[in-house]
């Protein structure tokens, strides 16, 4: 029998599909059913066989639904948790895939205080710039790292029910605290996309935006790839996790104003060494960490 | 007959190594003799075959020498210079390989006054985080950019000869002014690499560093992989090229203060324009640009 019988994804986009895609292969799952603000992107999800059936109100979706993955935008989840709340039974259990989890977290308690038992959030480590169910594929998952954020009202079985279905993507599962989780990834994720936005942003700008472009090498392809990120996705990222961003962000302009500072003076000697120690720290880092795909 | 005789590189690392090999394979050149300030790398380049012979001092060196390729870090630059000038004939030409041509220049009219009509800057877009003469390789400079920068003084043939040199390693070669070369790449190479040192040198000094390394994905191996490169070669960069760096990076802190204040307001809207003017700017670019091996 498989884990999960009725699975609903609410937002068939490239984390939602894929997930869909490797519970399938991993006979994990008995129905797929896909709901969502765009009809046309779960009519095509239904065609690549992504999912089985569409639901067009909650009431549907959910009825006789085991798990429900919110896959929207981080923005989007607090407003679908008010639509799904009345028709929620009491065994479903309600998951999300947001890259924040206070803000989630939040939400659930004002709007699914009935069910906090069975709310159980998540965060796969995993994306790319591609979006949408045509870039969904089953191995996104394999080898990255699915943080779960328990809350203390959950049921074991309910947390186990949701770690297991990341395990079956074949994904590692860890637990965080969620105001660990928020800070962790301000500082190695949600920063290095507002700072590479910016800085295509700025350029862009400039009278001489065409000049600057056309003699970009790989460093500046590497260094701007998140730049090609979901505005959408990364506009409710950062809102959401403002508090820990701006932290992380003040911090950084502090280490940019002493960058400045040693410009300024020419203390080549200091610039070498912050260079050198960071060049070591990004090595011993890099040797750690075996990259498969442009998951972020 | 081959294009050049006997060429000199002075610093036989990944990028005067690379140039030697590409300029053997096409049969470009006669005779490669390395010089240089460590002896051990310059018997490596030999065992290697990177090099046909070793020269201890300049005179020997310039012996009957074609070609000068300064392949040092640019701090070295007008130091060999200064070492160079009393033993250089007066067909000889000098070129090097520094990513700023101001500095460069300035010293040329410094200390080799005498011989400007040969001395002909220049600037492969291309390398690798590796360096070192193990890490050179023939094909590092197919498909890439060489920027010369030619001096009012140059003797027309001396500078055609340069960028034959290049062209014959498979690099396509652009002229530019000095000023807009430096301009150019404080704000496309320079900055975004005083950014990625900066952003891991700041995460690496933090109490909780190793917890927030082991939750770091693709989206920042991408934007740091830059920290990796040689602290030396880039400290003499930020400080040779600092005016126009400086630049870069004040409008850069503008860039940043505006985020922070859309972050501070929540103004989602704002947010989202500015990351979609950024996707699309940076995708626009990457249509372009087709990336072969990890150069900067």
């Amino acid at each position: 029998m498989a884990l999960i019988g009725k699975l609903v994804i609410c937002g068939v986009g490239l984390i939602g599909g894929s997930l869909a895609q490797a519970l399938k292969r991993a006979g994990a799952v008995e129905q797929v059913v896909g709901i969502g603000r765009r009809p046309e992107s779960l009519l095509r999800a239904l065609e690549l066989g992504v999912i089985d059936a569409m639901a067009t109100t909650w009431a549907e979706a959910l009825d006789g639904a085991d798990v429900v993955v919110l896959a929207t935008p981080v923005g989007q989840i607090e407003a679908q948790m008010v639509a799904l709340a009345p028709h929620l039974a009491s065994g479903t259990i309600v998951t999300d895939v947001g890259s924040t989890k206070r803000d989630v977290i939040e939400a659930a308690y004002r709007h699914l205080d009935a069910s906090l038992a069975h709310v159980v959030p998540a965060h796969p480590i995993a994306g790319a710039e591609k979006s949408g169910v045509e870039a969904a594929f089953a191995e996104l998952y394999r080898g990255r790292k699915v943080v779960v954020t328990p809350l203390p009202e959950n049921e074991p079985a309910a947390v186990d029910k949701i770690r297991a279905m990341w395990s079956l993507c074949g994904a590692s599962v860890v637990d965080m605290a969620p105001q660990d989780h928020d800070r962790v990834f301000a500082a190695v994720s949600h920063l290095p996309h507002l700072l590479a936005f910016g800085l295509v942003h700025d350029l862009a700008g400039r009278a001489n935006a065409e000049l600057l472009f056309s003699h970009a090498a790989s460093g500046f392809r590497d260094f701007t790839r998140i730049a090609g990120s979901h505005p959408e996705m990364w506009r409710d990222i950062c809102i959401a996790n403002r508090q820990a961003l701006l932290g992380e962000l003040d911090q950084y302009l502090a280490e940019l104003a002493y960058l400045r500072a040693l410009l300024l003076s020419s203390d080549g000697e200091r610039l070498e060494q912050l260079f050198d120690e960071a060049r070591r720290a990004r090595n011993a880092w890099a040797e750690q960490f075996v990259p498969t795909t442009t998951a972020e």
